[in-house]
């Protein structure tokens, strides 16, 4: 049961607020789509965004500017959650854990396991919840993150090839099996196991040989991330490695704030757009 | 004592955080200077924004996308706070009273008299605070403001003939002598004789016959706020019958948000930078 929470006009489109109970995440989540003018004509293409740490849907739609150009250039705009929520969902003192931080995993781990299926979630209960709409979505679709949400579109496209045009990221958590981020996100979530967590590493991916789809990834210098939970370096050298092309680009002096994000999100959009046509 | 407290690279231009003790509000205040490119080669003209109810200066930086514009148009932006702030500031349950509500008045009352002195504090403690930098900004100046920040830019635009090449609003509070909001935060800090109203209040002001500057103004028609604390239609009929030239528009389905705000800013940007040049 999907409820419509809110709806808020903006460039001429529509910010549509959704709440629904999640089967997949064990309780109520939000997500909000945006609708470009054009979606009143007919199907448009769809870019996934998927956020970092300590965010909700509403970061993105409010600090990013995205709208702006998903409105010149037609594409509508899903924005999911970062992880389940909830007095019954279990939660971490650590913003790294817990609510705000799903790391898009399927978590195999007590106390977790239960609720923590953020990847099952964006892969199958989300687009299908969303598609139970009836929105003018067209098959189109291409995605998109930062940070932790850099991590998640990188290996949700990696990992569902054909499904998506294209990705991108914004200082993604390249490498998370060798990042102090990483291994104790993995660990909580996934155990002590290793071989369990190559399916979430965009590097370990690639050098599995996962197909080629476009890439474009943009890593601030300034990024008090960067290089050591980032590796952008490591996501450079397993590209190179695989033959896998990548645009992968570093960005002179800024942070990994969403002061970032806002500089490039429309070179971003524009990018996919040319992959949606 | 002026701190630079931060800096962050957006659209290849800075945003720079600073802090001040200021003598007027007798506590330290914040405030945020985006500075374009263009302002590495030479002077660049300044809009100055002020904020709404419950604001500070970063909602602006962060929420409105201004700041593509600016850097495309070569428009340094300078944003204060709404009001003083901290322990020894007083401050109310309401909303709409004390810190976070300034309301760009100077106030006789007591608490509130000897730190909201904000129309000082905005025509003349900030400028001479913002000159002290020796920032490469012109003297090439127009103000613009959201909601309570609305009725700042437009009182004082009026108050200060000459001194601002153009003013705009983005829902402003057109009229506070007449809306309960308005009523409600006039007699708190400025007492009970309306006679002291006057002065800040647009409508008033343009009845008495201040003088034409250019004057663009959006309202949207579904802000939860309109009409009756907004009174934009008393803005146009203040207009007409002084035959004070004015751009009033109503946006057909926008809220009060700032996704109204981002929607226009880059238009009533463009306006002012038509003006500053």
């Amino acid at each position: 049961m999907v409820k419509l929470v809110g709806q808020i006009k903006e460039f001429g489109g529509f910010l549509q607020l959704y709440q629904h109970d999640s089967d997949m995440c064990g309780c109520s989540m939000s997500f909000s789509v945006y609708l470009p003018p054009q979606a009143a004509q007919g199907e448009v293409p769809v870019l996934w965004w998927l956020s970092g740490l300590t965010c909700t849907d509403e970061n993105f739609r409010v600090k990013a500017g995205a709208q702006r150009y998903a409105a010149e250039l037609g594409v509508a705009l899903v924005i999911p959650d970062t992880s389940p929520r909830g007095m019954q969902v279990p939660d971490d003192a650590a913003y790294y854990l817990g609510q705000g931080a799903g790391f898009y995993v399927n978590a195999t781990q007590v106390p977790w396991s239960r609720h923590f299926r953020m990847y099952d979630y964006i892969t199958q209960e989300l687009p299908a919840t969303v598609a139970s709409l009836s929105l003018p979505l067209s098959d189109r679709q291409s995605i998109a993150g930062h940070s932790m949400g850099g991590h998640g579109a990188l290996v949700v496209a990696l990992s569902n090839p054909g499904r998506f045009r294209s990705v991108s990221a914004f200082a993604p958590i390249c490498h998370p099996m060798c990042s102090t981020w990483g291994r104790q996100i993995f660990q909580a979530y996934l155990g002590e196991d290793q071989a369990d967590w190559q399916q979430y590493d965009a590097c370990c991916l690639i050098q599995q040989g996962a197909p080629a789809l476009p890439m474009l990834v943009d890593q601030g210098t300034a990024d008090e991330f960067y290089p050591q939970e980032l590796l952008t370096e490591d996501l450079v050298s397993a590209c190179h490695s695989a033959g896998f092309p990548a645009d992968i680009r570093l960005q002179s002096g800024y942070d990994h704030s969403f002061h970032f994000v806002a500089t490039f999100i429309g070179e971003h959009i524009r990018w996919h757009h040319r992959r949606l046509r």
